[in-house]
């Protein structure tokens, strides 16, 4: 069973329960070759803190040690303590043009030496294959698949993913195969991408795997080994990786490192920090296959613990662009990305605690800010003034003095002001949304980023619902501007930023519902921002002064819950998890039975029974993809229970 | 003294010779605070291979242990056997706002306690200072660069680089204190600017400094101690750091990653490498204040390590590019390096064995590609043809393929072709000069890139002595073209290939010089390409297939000897050197008296004697600039000696 713990992107932190102990994803599995492993299984355990590897089974099967993994099982053939996966032969497939096994030999096989995860023998569909040669190969896998569900019995299995580069027939595929009784969905057949440097490829066919993939199921990705692809691949979502290179390469006296690979002969000093290259000349660990294994299982296993570290942070889509600069290809999968937008935006959480920073002109197509731009267009309604003031993108977050002159001169001219940022049009009202205040840009802008930014914003303008009176792009003096515009016009700015806010993050009509009465608002004493809001009384939402959103309270979500007809907001649970939520414990994803698709991690959302009543406010951790696959693990977090109308219950 | 052994931008891998034994550049030394040194000394050389470190001169005067360092030595004192800089508290006035010791005294104290390298008490600039106070800064600094000189004896004296943010002081300043009697050039009063991501002045205030400072002396960038900054500090010339971070740092808490600093109580996991982080766990590395110093010790380390791989490799440009991703001001940085390319450009070698890499669009204003368009406009001379047909930039390198088809069609219709590539304009003759033919780039372009693209070649077209007759961009057909232009047109690509190579390598006219007479080839059996050229039976030059550059023989070399004047393509040697070149000694830099200024490491170069006799042909070393600085290492690597003219000598 899997659990997600964290997310960033589609990449989660992720605990993977097997027979011989928990592995934290994402996961390095070091390949042993049994037949000659350069590293003892035991050392990967307790030098590397492996915890689980992955051997061979068709090796195991053919080679000498046949009889010997029979009789004792995998785990102590190896002397590994931890989790055993095995693979089925069917890259041996692709390597020798076919195997003498079939598909029920190996998966028998691997029940008998014990294996943890025994994988399937799919058909390896090389990147050339057709469309109707692929799809053939599809129909195989499948069908073996099912097969190998059948046969499995209590092995948890390893269902592979195929279909070349045809994206219809990798979506096919993963629906199929993760549909079943597996425990890991493989994406296979990539070897010859990474071979060649193929990463705009990889990424077409981890997305298209992914949108056919059920979320619940951890995402194997075959065959990659390499530091390089890491942040890239785990963003998609792939939580376990299997690395053959750092022997591999060690035989050929090569050294992985995070931006490439290198001969070590051809290096005098290595510029790394692990044990091996601190504690041994460059001579040396040029000389030894087990020193240069051991500096490349050192760097594989940091730069999974990296990505790790940036999903919690919250940052590793900065991680995976700056680490796309160490090939011109890597930019290329980067670049790929922003095609994939629609999708990828489903994953990707509201906000996170750190700024943004800009990385490059791709940082402008991140999917968060795809959202932004999506949601300014579907949901803010400008407040009413007489113009339109366009201020170009300075260069620089939001300052509070920029922001005190700007309203000054709101104020003065009856014009409403809107940034051409980076990231898209910002309104005034909503510069301390998450990541907009929260972003740190060069001076110095790039082309592509600016090109992007007056894209943006036409789009934004063409559809704006807007009473374009003037337009004043920093060009006309500010004097022409007051003579024009009808004068002092007393706005009321606190107002019109949470309206905005609460539009944008609810839903248009938000506002309406839940600042309907008297306003009253609680504010910082240290810098005079709003921190409660309260109407009529209640407390109705708190704003978070670290991404600009919303905190919903009770008596907010009531009022969201009266203005909108269900699935908006929703989360809805079993009538058997109810009781449970009203004393304020989170929602586990097997309880939901409903969500709103729109819903994204770390919305906040209202928690509601089978008839909708509603039951708590809570934050989601997943979306709704996500909700009703899991079986395991947080849905939403409650933040409250909602106590009923405080109407007498029904005699 | 100070040796260049290898190079790569301003870069340079050294070695410095002390008391104390040598040290290798770019150097790290660890700061040791005499009072509390959290790890000892004889860790530094043990555990982390420290060759140098710094302690402070003013702390160990004032402290508890001014009588014992007094009375043993600083090495005694510190336990360390290596190389000991200290330094004079110049920094402490910084913080302090003065310090009670004069200029005069802390000299003498460093010659009495034995450093290695003792440092004046400089007047450290601040960066808000202006014009008239920093200029009065510079002139203090300078004299007691002087006093420090006269008073020094046998010590070698760390003279200190001040001004603040102006150029013209920076520069001046690091004239006239590099001229003294100094062996460490410091750059101070940048850690204000480093504090605060102000790394677009540093830059501003490195190269200012550079361009005074005498490049045969090894340069200190005093306070820089974050790994952060060391690829583009060491890009522009620094050799040696001085890490106070590491302890700092510690003592609250943080930890230095290579691309920025986090708190070690807000990871889980570290994606290090270095034993500390492999051999504990988060929780002990964030409680304990030396595991965090050693963490950040092994980091920085590692980081210098790198740098000096990346210098011996000769990719130091593409290791700044990507780490300028780690934060939006260092990007900001990074694009400043174009505004200095004039200065830059003088330092970078002509080539090197790998191919170029396309990082972002600042790759395309890098001084290699500077150099390319310029001499592209200064040099060369297209062939006669009918027309020029433009190519789009295809975003991959030039293939054979490609290559033969542009070929034919540029004889069929009577066209020269030039490729419109991201690096400027590409006559087809020069597809194979690096990095042309040597560079990878993505298949997505960035829109600054193609902009830049479209500017180089303007520049180019309206300043190119060509005979425009007709201009194809793609759009047209081929066969149309082909109807306009006068028809077949035979081209021996051969010579204009040699003929192109030759004037943009050795200068306007140096094909005439060199292939007058009956030309032939020595082709490779492999491709067919050029390997030899011959002219009336000598071999006269050979094409390296590396970097599509000449090779200079002596036949070669008389032709452009007898062709161009002095100092054309010269480095002239002191009489007492001429007999070693006439045996194929190497050219030391402490015997060149001139040479000409368009020399650039890995020119082919003339070596003549003060009388302009033609004694060897060589490959340099060094520019003019440093051939005359420096006293040590080798100035251009002789390849053959030229034997005398063959005429009986006059009797």
């Amino acid at each position: 069973m899997f659990e997600v713990l964290e997310r960033d992107g589609l990449g989660r932190i992720g605990v993977l329960d097997t027979p011989h102990g928990r592995v934290t994803t994402p996961a390095l599995l070091p390949v042993v070759n049994p037949n000659r492993p350069i590293i003892p299984p035991d050392d990967l355990r307790t030098r590397f803190r492996a915890e689980i590897l992955i051997t061979n089974a068709y090796i195991l099967g053919k080679g000498p040690v046949r009889d010997s993994v029979l009789r004792q099982g995998v785990h102590a053939l190896l002397g590994f303590p931890g989790a055993v996966m095995t693979d089925s032969g069917a890259f041996q497939s692709h390597v020798y043009g076919g195997v003498d096994v079939t598909n029920a030999e190996v998966i028998e096989f691997q029940k008998k030496i014990g294996s943890d995860l025994g994988t399937m023998l799919d058909v390896f569909s090389e990147p050339g294959h057709d469309l109707a040669r692929a799809s053939a190969d599809v129909d195989e896998t499948i069908r073996r698949a099912k097969e190998a569900d059948d046969l499995r019995g209590p092995m948890a299995l390893v269902g592979a993913v195929q279909g070349g580069l045809h994206p219809s027939l990798r979506e096919r595929c993963a629906r199929e195969v993760s549909s079943l009784g597996v425990s890991v969905c493989a994406i296979g057949g990539v070897v010859p991408l990474l071979e060649s440097y193929r990463f705009r490829d990889l990424v077409r066919v981890i997305v298209a795997s992914k949108r056919g993939l059920d979320p619940s199921k951890p995402v194997h990705l075959f065959g990659a080994g390499h530091p390089l692809v890491f942040p890239l691949a785990a963003l998609l979502g792939c939580d376990l990786f299997d690395s053959a290179s750092y022997a591999k390469y060690a035989r050929d006296g090569r050294m992985l490192f995070p931006d490439g690979t290198r001969h070590a002969s051809e290096i005098r000093e290595s510029g790394c920090a692990c044990p091996v290259c601190v504690e041994h000349p460059m001579e040396e660990i040029a000389s030894k296959e087990d020193l240069l294994a051991a500096h490349n299982l050192h760097v594989c296993f940091a730069a999974i613990r990296e990505v790790r570290r940036a999903i919690a942070r919250g940052d590793l889509w900065e991680l995976a662009e700056r680490r796309a600069r160490a090939h011109p290809a890597l930019l290329d999968a980067l670049r790929e990305l922003r095609h994939h937008n629609e999708f990828l935006e489903e994953f990707e959480p509201v906000s996170r605690r750190g700024a943004m920073y800009y990385v490059g002109p791709e940082t402008a197509h991140r999917p968060i800010l795809h959202r932004f731009r999506r949601r300014l267009i579907e949901r803010y309604r400008p407040p009413r003034a007489a113009g339109l003031v366009v201020l170009p993108e300075s260069g620089r977050p939001f300052s509070d003095t920029y922001g005190a002159l700007v309203e000054r001169m709101m104020q003065a001219a009856d014009v409403h002001a809107v940034v051409k940022s980076l990231w898209g049009p910002v309104p005034f009202e909503l510069d301390a949304m998450w990541p907009m205040a929260q972003s740190v840009v060069p001076e110095t802008l790039d082309v592509d980023a600016l090109e992007a930014a007056e894209v943006f914003f036409r789009e934004w303008a063409a559809g704006a619902a807007y009473p374009f009176g003037l337009l004043w792009e920093g060009s006309q003096s500010l004097d022409e501007l007051r003579k024009r515009a009808p004068g002092p016009h007393p706005v009321d700015w606190n107002d019109a930023r949470i309206r905005a806010t609460a539009d944008v993050q609810f839903g248009r009509g938000a506002a309406d519902a839940l600042f309907q009465g008297t306003v009253s608002y609680v504010v910082s004493k240290a810098n005079g921002k709003i921190r409660n809001v309260r109407v009529d009384g209640e407390h109705v939402v708190s704003l978070r002064a670290e991404d600009g959103l919303f905190t919903l309270r009770s008596a907010g979500a009531r009022r969201l819950h009266r203005a909108f007809d269900s699935p908006h907001l929703r989360v809805v649970v079993d009538a058997d998890s109810v009781p449970f939520q009203r004393e304020g414990k989170n929602v586990f994803a097997k309880f939901v039975r409903e969500a709103d698709p729109a819903i994204r991690p770390r919305d906040e959302v209202l928690v509601v029974s089978p008839e909708d009543d509603l039951v708590a406010v809570a934050q989601a951790f997943m979306n709704r993809r996500e909700m009703l696959a899991f079986k395991r693990g947080v849905a939403a977090h409650v933040r409250e229970a909602v106590p009923p109308p405080s109407s007498a219950p029904p005699r």
